[in-house]
């Protein structure tokens, strides 16, 4: 694919990922998962869109879960950092040649002025600086559960050639903090940031574009294996995908839930800070077995092959391209693909993911 | 197999599960596994053997480790309630025809007046009352590590006929606090306490008699996470061979680890009182895919089918004789075993162990 | 005083502490700070009384608040081994002189054949085997909150002479885990236990008979730190009379509340085994400034003279006897006590103590 | 005192709170308190200066502990987005007519070109891009203690004006957080931000220029449990000046120790993200009791009334200008003072503050 050239324009400053559109196809079910099961804050709703936050979020949302017939996502949306960014923004994808639309109004409820892109990675983006103001929840521990999610931490997004979309946002202001790769040179994923962690959003090498995952944090480890237990208690463990686990890549405490449509939630905590311009990137080996889980632990398949579809701008879902690479799953699992925990180690252990 | 009958003469008084005598092929790698990486307190050590003990224990030891040409263990140790139960201890064995040997000065340094027995089920138990009181580190926590084991929790064995062993524990005095069973009236797994917390042992169905494993305590869940990453420090993380997770049994939290032998220990924390009477024993459905991880992850087929030979009296490997029910592993996992999250469910996952 | 006689006939086998009841003047006010704030579980309730338990009890409570006009203790009831047992403790207070009552079906809901005595320190004790089995909530995350109380883990009482009170209890089949003394003899207070843990009961030495405080166990020290987060939220801070922190003495995490009608409740994780025989009793100087508070962090002076006031067997406020010996507030704090961090210190530090 | 007026030249764009230089007496005891008790991994040293740095930093070093006749503060050092910054910060200070000094070669080891200057509010600042990159230790558990400081988190400075202060910070670029007044519109103390924390300093009114606090993180609160656990273990707990508790402002967990000179040293955990320009101020009412300990816990006096002398240029001390507007101590405790824990309450509780 063509290198996506940098705009003379100079790119908006981006503060942070900020918030995700779902499409769900059955938005009383996805309430139960996000507000009863995981406790996120109800913002306002109606029969059409429910307005998501974190407890401590003092900005209007940061999850809409909107009812649609097909299960995808409607926009990832970032918060720059003064009204004229959302200018520059414009701008910024309009000599990229993308789809821009702005409205004054916003396309959503709490948002003000905004521009909607279809990005170059086939992404619908979106960006915005005014927002209502809501409470934020920090000292009102009545209302934190054992399972607190308190920030939305991450974007995850599957796109077929890793480094493109790699110095798409590096040109856009993003630093990158970690990526895997191998001896050939092939790069699987990226970690790309704006604040001060490891990532605002990850680039993941597969057919796409397509989301991989929308992360929120919370404060301890101890939260993380909370929600665990809840849904073990619930019968609904079946919606644990993979962990909870020590990430290796970005040092993180993890877990992987998918939602009623299969959308994949990460719930995680712990990473480092990251804010200074010469932040050490760190680079990763595919065949490191603890890169992925820090203790070694497999990777479940569904992890590296689902992932949820993406719209348009009008709505529809945007063609996936194949990704043409190695796969991160062939080359580490199965009959052709090796990891090691020791590099230069040639004997296979017990561990579950050698019996896959 | 012949039902063990009742002795006529009165059980020991048996207090709580106390030691464990491993034999180990490389005393320098063996000892810096549990003394370097999991920080058990070395009371005394020659060029044969070294004494272990867990950081709130005030007897001389919870664990051997001795030089021997094969792996294996030489004895499952019990602390009685007083230098009478010693007699009763060998009374009773004796009655039940076992192999006895007493030795007044102990077999092992640090214990006093001792018996040692080959129980009916062919496992190598000693009982002992007088034993070297040592420092008790509870306080010292200059000396405890972030994944500080401070407690001996208990052993698991391998039997082939799980409710004849149950039924000799139960004359022995123990409470069964849970099982595993299924329709069919099948048990796979029985779990029998005498101090007050969900077992000083369980019986595990199998082939043996074999040792499974070996438990330690720590005080959180955030010590034994620690484990695992000074585990992927170390670039040792293939010792983990299960885990971290929560049980259903027991509902601990967990985690298995294989030592330089391969003799696995779990580490372990939070279960439940049991110490009344009538505590009710909790039965799980074998097929309740949340009964050996309550978050439904799979159980690696490894956990199921490896254990530790154990030694008779004179040292030799005791022989093996097989299971014929029918298996834990092949009852839950693969093409011929089914597990659900909810009873009555037909529908599988993308869950790990559906891929087995 | 004058020492307690040991009976001829044989203590009851007593099991455990395991409920506490109360009397408060406001139902709905104390209703709302245990079932409420604290989440306790009611097992019923009427206009009279309502019957609390920890999550992972059980029997039928561990907590009854009963309505009354002067705020005070009615019953410190422990469960004994068997039926028989609880003739033997109708004959054990028989013969100490004691005035005792025995209803077949009970002095409360959800209990069967009691025995309520006036015993020789002056508290009503109660006895029981026959309960009442209810829903025991150890997996039932889904109720759990982040400050999840699950058992009961010990009482405590103020009586004048600790040493008569000791005998007392050891005679009765306790264990002394630990005591606090000074060079001259004086005993300020002890620790005795049944089950496994540090205590069922403690005897602080003040003018009694009276009750100091009752204690509900976490599993971890956050959630702990979670119920002072929410008493800070719901703006009854000034509940916490003392700590969060790490006691000498049991070396567990601990907290101390006053509810509404000042009654003591201390919330407490984490102390050690202690159930062998000849577990070895730990003395404490009372002049050690980390006995109360393992920290350094000072004692509020009210947790040493105010007490809840216990009733008879009719129902009357007993009369309270005055401590003779030095009180532990005069001997270690003000301008006549003196504390030391490191035994020989002459100087004093910055530290609050050292201000009152 | 006289306004500081914002200068023409912009500011330089500053990162973060980067290192603090501190004059020790005695640098084997600080060493040992540092290094030996908490943890921080020395990058270099030698007879006259020790380098440290906390677990998960990059940089050379984020502490210096220097040897010298008078414990004081050398210097607060700031890290800027690059060597262009270091001349604005040049540039910035001159026109503010400040002594300001420029070293080609750093003024430190393992700094390159740096700024210091004596700011208008009397404290020696440091500004510097250039740094050795050392290793980081995020992946290296088996050198984390049970308390690892894993990042520095701020400083906290004594100055007579508040207001005043925190003008001169906002032209410098720094948010504004939180605040504490009154309502007669005194200011107490201001918490200011670069990075996307709480603060990178804090204004604390009182006689100044000196150096109240410069804190440490931890990942999770039982880290700092620990570290007091620890200090009790070392019979060194009467280093606990403060804590640990909750903060009102700022919602973190904290603990204050002094060092061997008296420096004091913060231990903090979980504040919240900051880093919208528009992120919401929060104040609090100076005598509202849960804005300094969110439990409402008292406050030592001498948390208020000691802090670090700081140095000029030359290594002298610089002088001190009194308060001249209410104190925070006297405003809360003691026979004027008063705090509540509702807005209104007219009672006094039986809280250790009140019998300050």
């Amino acid at each position: 694919m063509s290198v996506i050239p940098k705009p003379s324009v100079p790119a908006p400053n981006i503060i942070r990922c900020a918030s995700m559109e779902l499409v769900v196809t059955d938005l009383a079910k996805s309430r139960e998962f996000y507000v009863d099961v995981l406790g996120l804050v109800v913002t306002e709703e109606d029969e059409n869109a429910i307005y998501l936050r974190s407890l401590e979020e003092f900005i209007h949302h940061n999850l809409i879960l909107r009812k649609g017939p097909v299960a995808a996502v409607a926009a990832f949306s970032y918060r720059v950092a003064s009204p004229e960014d959302v200018d520059l923004a414009e701008a910024y994808y309009k000599e990229l040649g993308c789809r821009v639309e702005r409205k004054k109004d916003g396309f959503v409820k709490g948002v003000g002025d905004s521009v909607r892109v279809e990005d170059p990675l086939g992404f619908p983006f979106e960006f915005f600086y005014e927002v209502d103001h809501v409470e934020r929840l920090v000292w009102n521990y009545e209302r934190h559960s054992a399972g607190a999610l308190v920030r939305l931490d991450h974007f995850n997004q599957v796109t077929p050639d890793v480094p493109r979309g790699r110095k798409y946002f590096v040109d856009l202001g993003f630093r990158v903090t970690e990526d895997i790769k191998d001896d050939a040179g092939v790069t699987y994923a990226a970690w790309v940031a704006r604040k001060a962690t490891v990532h605002d959003t990850a680039l993941t090498g597969g057919d796409g574009p397509r989301m991989h995952h929308v992360a929120f944090s919370t404060h301890e480890k101890h939260n993380i294996l909370y929600i665990c237990d809840k849904l073990g208690a619930l019968r609904i463990s079946d919606r644990i995908e993979r962990g909870p686990g020590r990430h290796g890549v970005s040092n993180a405490f993890y877990l992987y839930l998918r939602d009623p449509d299969g959308h994949r939630v990460e719930i995680y905590t712990q990473d480092y800070y990251t804010g200074d311009p010469d932040n050490p990137t760190v680079t990763w080996d595919v065949h490191d077995n603890q890169r992925r889980d820090w203790w070694g632990n497999p990777v479940v398949p569904s992890w590296y092959t689902d992932a949820s579809r993406v719209l348009d701008l009008d709505g529809n879902l945007k063609e996936i391209v194949k990704r043409e690479e190695p796969s991160e799953l062939e080359a580490t699992i199965g009959a052709d693909g090796f990891s090691y925990t020791r590099k230069g180690d040639k004997e296979q252990g017990f561990k579950l993911g050698n019996t896959l």
